[in-house]
């Protein structure tokens, strides 16, 4: 066993983490143990945004809606001289923020709807492939962690059906999470704008409208587990309290279950960032992970490394 | 070849209708083939109410709706005088009929929403072990089309991902449709209705509201399809005009598609019907199979056998 346990996981250090995960992954598919679960109940959701990939200076899928703002700006010549437009352009995120949350949801809809999924599909595969960080300078599709990825593979081995439930956008997900993750489109999960389907030169399109559907975040991630999935996790992982009722939701289920959180705090190899942070903050998660059980994965002392090689 | 055909689909008789099936799956699964699918996008869907089971003399989904009405009727003496309630009390389905979209929003609001998801799924699942078809005086879940179970099958083997995709509830099938069709919850696709995460004494649920979220019919299939698979079906099987959309969807992709509708013609050994049906009808399907390309499979002549032993 000690053998294999430097095998597991390699980028996790040997600490109560990596145990809790090893210990839970063992009962669960240890058969004749009294934790022993189905592989067709082995279901295990992931936030996506500081869980999965970086999320710092700014989500990745805002950096892709202020950069298809610029790059339809030559349309829109009206821009100029309107917000949140103006100060998109002028490169002002304080002016953006200004524009709160009705500028947001019109960053969003001037560069989100008004075309096919498949158009839009095509557009975020496209922006993906190119798009760098503003302070690493690598391509987001880099800046994953390398411990998520083993802990991934880890599941599937032990025949964990894996989905992301992210407060995301499901279809700006689903061009690149099966090459990133190996999640396919089927198991992304995220928030959605409402579609219609309609006819374009007697062709059908699903055209994206500018009406949200769902808000997969908070209370929403557990409604979205029951409405696509239909089961309870056994296992859920998140970073920050956008994710506190997907943990309460699966852990609060019967048998053994696991919650995690993966704290930000490692300044140093990523960003350091918590209780007070506008991205990713995580407080009530922090103060209740240790009366519910919940396992705090730090960033500095449980990962001997963040990003893949 | 032949000696395989006569194994392959054995409640299929000989004609047009197998051939185009098994044609089809043996152009998109041999390899090297121009028509070649890769399994990850062998997506299969089915519409279930007079395509896997029998839809006739009324919806499953209707007569679980009247009968917990009658269950619940103790509780509510108001419903003795108050219609759709009336009606439904005094067995008067005519009644209930006059009371049109209104009264059977009302029925479904109080026999499928006020409930968690999961005791609503025991509710189901409950009815159904036990309910039996008006007529035939059988389960319902032996009211399933034989040809169809080996159709699943036959799709399965080859590496289909199946989905059912109907404009019934999602989570009035989700309970029983792996052990009748062996389609998990998370392949099951239909019509829902808003549900809230709450704490109830301390304890997470997901409380159903009496709130539409999705339609799952005509159009709202290829939505339905698209937010939940998040990729074009390669094959869609239905037997109305709710599902043309689906089909149009599924067969105007690149590549080689099928479209196939269920034609109910047999008055012997199930119900005739099609074009002027309230349930179920079949009208453009049949006038635009031909030029669409759409398989029409006669239950008369193309099965030898409807149920199962
Ligand atoms: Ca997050
Ligand atoms: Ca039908």
């Amino acid at each position: 066993l000690p053998a294999m346990s430097t095998e597991l996981l390699p980028s996790w250090g040997e600490g109560e983490a990596k145990a809790a995960i090893v210990d839970f992954v063992t009962a669960v598919t240890t058969e004749g143990s009294s934790d022993y679960v189905p592989p067709a109940d082995r279901v295990a959701t992931f936030d996506n945004d500081g869980t999965l990939w970086s999320e710092q200076p700014l989500y990745v899928q805002l950096a892709f809606a202020l950069d298809r703002i610029r790059d339809l700006a030559g349309d829109h010549p009206e821009w100029r001289d309107t917000e949140p437009f103006k100060s998109v352009l002028a490169g002002d995120m304080a002016g953006v923020i200004a524009t709160g949350k009705h500028g947001l949801a019109q960053i969003l809809a001037a560069s989100h709807t008004g075309m096919s999924s498949e158009e839009f599909s095509r557009i975020a595969a496209d922006w993906i492939a190119t798009a760098r960080h503003p302070k690493s300078g690598k391509l987001y599709t880099s800046m994953i962690y390398q411990p998520m990825l083993e802990l991934l593979d880890y599941l599937r081995k032990n025949g964990f059906e894996i989905y992301i439930v992210s407060g995301g956008g499901i279809e700006f997900m689903r061009p690149w999470a099966e090459k990133v993750y190996g999640i396919p489109p089927e198991n992304v999960i995220g928030s959605s704008i409402r579609t219609r389907y309609e006819l374009r030169d007697g062709q059908p399109v699903l055209m994206r409208l500018p009406e949200i559907d769902h808000i997969d975040d908070k209370e929403g991630k557990p409604v979205g587990i029951n409405k696509f999935i239909g089961k309870r996790p056994i296992a859920a992982f998140g970073n920050s309290d956008g994710d506190f009722q997907m943990l309460e939701w699966t852990t609060s289920g019967e048998g053994r279950r696991l919650g995690l959180l993966i704290h930000h705090d490692d300044a140093e190899r990523e960003v350091a960032y918590d209780r007070t942070s506008a991205i990713g903050k995580l407080d009530r998660g922090l103060d209740e992970a240790p009366e519910r059980g919940w396992v705090i994965v730090s960033m500095k002392t449980d990962w001997t490394r963040i990003f893949p090689k």
